[in-house]
């Protein structure tokens, strides 16, 4: 079959009735907020008038507000090829960062290094300087990515990467660094805020010790949506909250004096679940259930696919400059390049209902999302981007 | 005018019709989690079909959320008797206190103590240890209220309080404990929770320092609502966030490799505002605000009023005592009390349609909010309790 037939083959992810969103409206933009899922407005409704409004205080224990964290959190772990009980919903993917990492460093008080690399997300980096900040005697190590293996020693405390780079969307080998990490004694702590949901990840296989993630992006979780924590089984119960709350408490409702971690994955929450966030991330997330992440990898590969068919003739001709060298291992669910007055362009496809994202000075990030992502859109809007820098 | 008249004259805040509940309910327990504001379902409707569902990322500037913590922290703090630009909505109460407490210590190296009450709510007093876990050379000193005016002294950094104990409802005196701290240098720092939304409260006049509160108590921004910062004015630059986060930077959309906090309360923000959650908030709020605080304190204290003298014959024969030597001064929102079978006392209220509040082990908590409570409601559960407990 040619390619067309095999795109459209391809297209069993697709669910766009799911989302609310207009008609005309082809949405690469993905990858800073996912698209309303339809399903939600409903979901509030009644956790607003049904749930709080009848039951009020009593709805905390008869609608399980209490345990969505960890309900949410075990649904999420399928994304991530991850054991029940290794993922919780709370706070937001900085505040996340904050508390793995002091609790990485406190596992074995020699190891005073956090390593990371130049090409972190910006905020990532910012809580591992924080996070040096508070503890003087922890060095923040930023390297280039290149240099990570060679500066991986028996001081490092804790590996701090992204799985995927938001700007180039080159998708980083996480077994590899996992593998040498450990060889070391280091622990692992990734942020897939990037991958998940989009790709089909395998925390197990890869031997990820830590992880966090957003639920706004991918996730389809609605905006500021919570994030989540991950940390495997055999590690749960060696790590402490820094920020001892009430709900990582073993027994949040004696209210006794003294702080006693839950045991396993609960213990890293600290407040009250934001119910309504919460019930929209949980849409998200069943959504991407019910299609398949294994599917929605495939077919956003497809997509990724028919982008660089079209772009092929254009990035030949010099006018795209991939920031990365693309190959199949490396590619995640979007792809960022430069190209000679990106702003303009940006605007010029937002005027033609395409949504991609301009990142200054001279970025656009193109996400593939077959949930509501057609092959018919990528290749008009392939074709637009030729049409736009003269490429006819 | 008698007794009664001057009741019904004072239910000038009741707006019953503004919350989604059961008729026949009467609910003296909104100091866990305030009822269900009837706007909300229409707001989180709006919210994600018309705002997310059309505007998608573009929704985040269109529709001010990224402003909304700011916007409504402004609003909190005509509750707070605050100056506009003091007050951010963000996180979890535990998260702002970790915050502000970290930030607190580091404004005066030389001050290493956290000044505590050991009646102050307990997941303050875990946050406050994990405080003094990270930092070796900090120390957590956890006084009765009677010793903290004596422990005082130059070796403080910050005096943690809550404003109302939140089993007694006791209010205690934030002028004098400010002052005092004040003459020797340390700072405050309130948890309103149990206060803000239902006591006019006064920063300005009183001279708070810092202070946090809980959004889904006498807010009733929802289950989960996120928590509030304070930070008076001349105080905010000096304060630097221990969990830096790309929204409490200057320039959040640069992506600069350093942090550089944002001006003013902006910077103790983190991560991204969780919209549904803070949009429930608002509505709750804003019904306050037409309400009046000033209004909502009196006629909460009308309701106190009805309840004590209804009460009055079993407090003299002994079966109800108070955790406090109840006075004009100290009373706030809510009171809590001692009774036999306080548990079994709590289910047959709960039969009657009356929900109070059971506290292991003896303790009922009734809250007073005029805004869907009346004096009939108030009297009927006073003269049940008499008839419970055998006093007719």
């Amino acid at each position: 079959m040619g390619n067309e037939d095999r795109y459209r083959a391809a297209e069993k992810a697709y669910r766009r009735e799911k989302f609310v969103m207009p008609k005309e409206l082809t949405y690469l933009a993905g990858n800073s907020l996912g698209p309303a899922v339809a399903s939600v407005a409903d979901r509030l409704v009644r956790t607003s008038n049904d749930q709080w409004g009848q039951h009020l205080a009593g709805a905390w224990k008869k609608n399980g507000w209490l345990s969505a964290p960890e309900e949410i959190g075990d649904r999420i772990s399928l994304l991530l090829g991850a054991d029940q009980g290794t993922t919780l919903v709370c706070d937001s993917t900085s505040i996340n960062l904050f508390k793995l990492l002091n609790a990485a460093l406190a596992v074995d008080p020699q190891r005073k290094v956090i390593l990371t690399d130049q090409g972190n997300f910006s905020t990532d980096l910012y809580i591992a300087k924080s996070v040096g900040l508070i503890h003087q005697d922890v060095t923040v190590c930023i390297v280039p990515r290149s240099a990570l293996i060679e500066s991986l020693d028996p001081s490092v405390a804790v590996l701090m990467l992204s799985h995927v780079d938001y700007r180039s969307g080159q998708a980083h080998d996480m077994a590899s660094f996992n593998e040498k990490a450990r060889s070391v004694g280091a622990l692992t702590l990734w942020d897939v805020s990037h991958s998940v949901g989009i790709m089909a990840l395998d925390f197990n296989a890869s031997g990820v010790d830590m992880a966090v993630g957003c639920g706004y992006k991918y996730l389809n979780g609605g905006p500021g949506a919570p994030a989540f924590v991950y940390v495997k089984s055999d590690l749960q119960n060696t790590l402490s909250n820094p920020i001892q709350g009430w709900l990582g408490h073993a027994e949040p409702f004696v209210f006794s004096e003294n702080y006693m971690p839950a045991s396993g994955i609960k213990r890293l929450q600290v407040g009250t679940p934001t119910t309504f966030s919460l019930a929209a991330l949980a849409e998200g997330v069943d959504l991407l259930l019910e299609a398949g992440i294994q599917l929605v990898e495939h077919d956003s590969r497809e997509l990724f696919d028919a982008f660089m068919a079209g772009l092929e003739p254009i990035v030949r001709k010099g006018h795209v400059h991939f920031l990365h060298d693309v190959q199949r291992s490396n590619v995640s669910g979007h792809i960022g390049f430069k190209v000679n007055d990106a702003e303009a362009l940006h605007h010029r496809l937002m005027a033609e209902n395409i949504v991609t994202e301009y990142r200054y000075p001279d970025l656009l990030r193109i996400a593939f999302n077959p949930l509501y992502t057609t092959v018919d859109e990528i290749e008009q809007t392939a074709a637009k981007l030729k049409h736009l820098l003269g490429q006819h």
